[in-house]
């Protein structure tokens, strides 16, 4: 985000219209359909410039949603320490996130934009398979990628729902040593248990 | 919601000045601070004709909320087979009342208003807690009944979000007999496993 030492004059432009573009086209035809040659061409630059700018596709991709942190550094934070912990990580990690930002508003703006309209539901749904569950799913080394990524989904935006949203007591309040282990304990059932059902549902185990 | 027989011309005016009052009443004071006297001199109408409506300070506010389904009956069914599978039975009887809605309208418009406006989430976070979940949580005999409510929220509001809003497969198509047992184990645990760190967390155990 920071401006790069000798910029021309007219760079700033042009990666303005790569970015206009790409929010177009990733909210109207989705992440998979979506082609770093047809964003240059509807931004009406070289697609040489898109690499130039972007790197990649998945960096086109997270910069055309504003977020307030790179994603991909904080995805390979949570597997620096192995995945035999990665459920509380997650916990803490995301509560970080959310808590440092004073009333979360770019997160509830995210949030908000997805309840209310289908094409940011598909933006947010994208980033958060694609950029950070699926990938510390696959990181795990589980079976099943898309379906353990979608619980911890489930798990993820529903915690943000009740803090944030909602304010349930006392998961609003609670402090992220309070939620770690309770929310990252099903974070890693959902990463790294059988998903077998009867083989070791792990609530039965214990009850 | 069915006309009684023999409602007299005015019946209804009265019973929607009630509910009116009640709306903004629940709303801006809260559940807790809201008694039924105040509703019926906020309405202008006797204090007897609000049991007479809504039976109960309970059923008026859930009838202020204009609910697709009569809650009180939905947990005493959820509580009819004891508290050993209760998890599973919440995921089965919730998916059930979101999927025979088509296209989900009114369960939608509570969570976008939610998102929206704290008031609508001061109301949706008040029939949950108070109508559905800490009954539950209650019933089920475990201590700490507000932090296991309000996990289960968490787990529940997040999966409406995944398979409604954000369509994460394979949860947005998945069957009710395959998300039952996984995210049912989720309730299971957060209502009756030892909430205490380290005794027996059951990812813990499995991993």
């Amino acid at each position: 985000m920071s401006p790069r030492a000798g910029r021309r004059p007219g760079e700033s432009v042009t990666r303005g219209l790569i970015l206009a573009a790409a929010k177009t086209a990733f909210s109207e035809r989705g992440y998979d359909a979506t082609s770093m040659r047809a964003i240059a061409r509807e931004a009406g630059v070289d697609p040489a410039l898109v690499v130039h700018y972007f790197g990649s596709k998945v960096g086109l991709f997270e910069a055309s949603l504003e977020l307030p942190v790179e994603i991909g550094a904080l995805v390979a934070g949570l597997l620096e320490g192995g995945t035999d912990a990665v459920g509380e990580r997650i916990v803490r990690t995301f509560l970080g996130v959310w808590d440092a930002t004073p009333g979360q508003g770019p997160m509830l703006a995210m949030l908000r934009g997805a309840v209310s309209h289908p094409d940011s539901a598909d933006r947010l749904r994208m980033m958060l398979a694609h950029q950070v569950l699926q990938p510390i799913a696959a990181a795990a080394g589980g079976d099943q990628t898309e379906l353990r990524a979608s619980l911890v989904a489930a798990q993820v935006v529903g915690l943000a729902m009740a803090r944030y949203v909602l304010r349930f007591e006392p998961i609003a309040s609670a402090s992220p040593d309070v939620l770690a282990p309770l929310i990252g304990g099903t974070l890693q059932r959902y990463l790294t248990a059988s998903l077998d059902p009867g083989s070791g549902d792990p609530a039965q185990q214990h009850a």
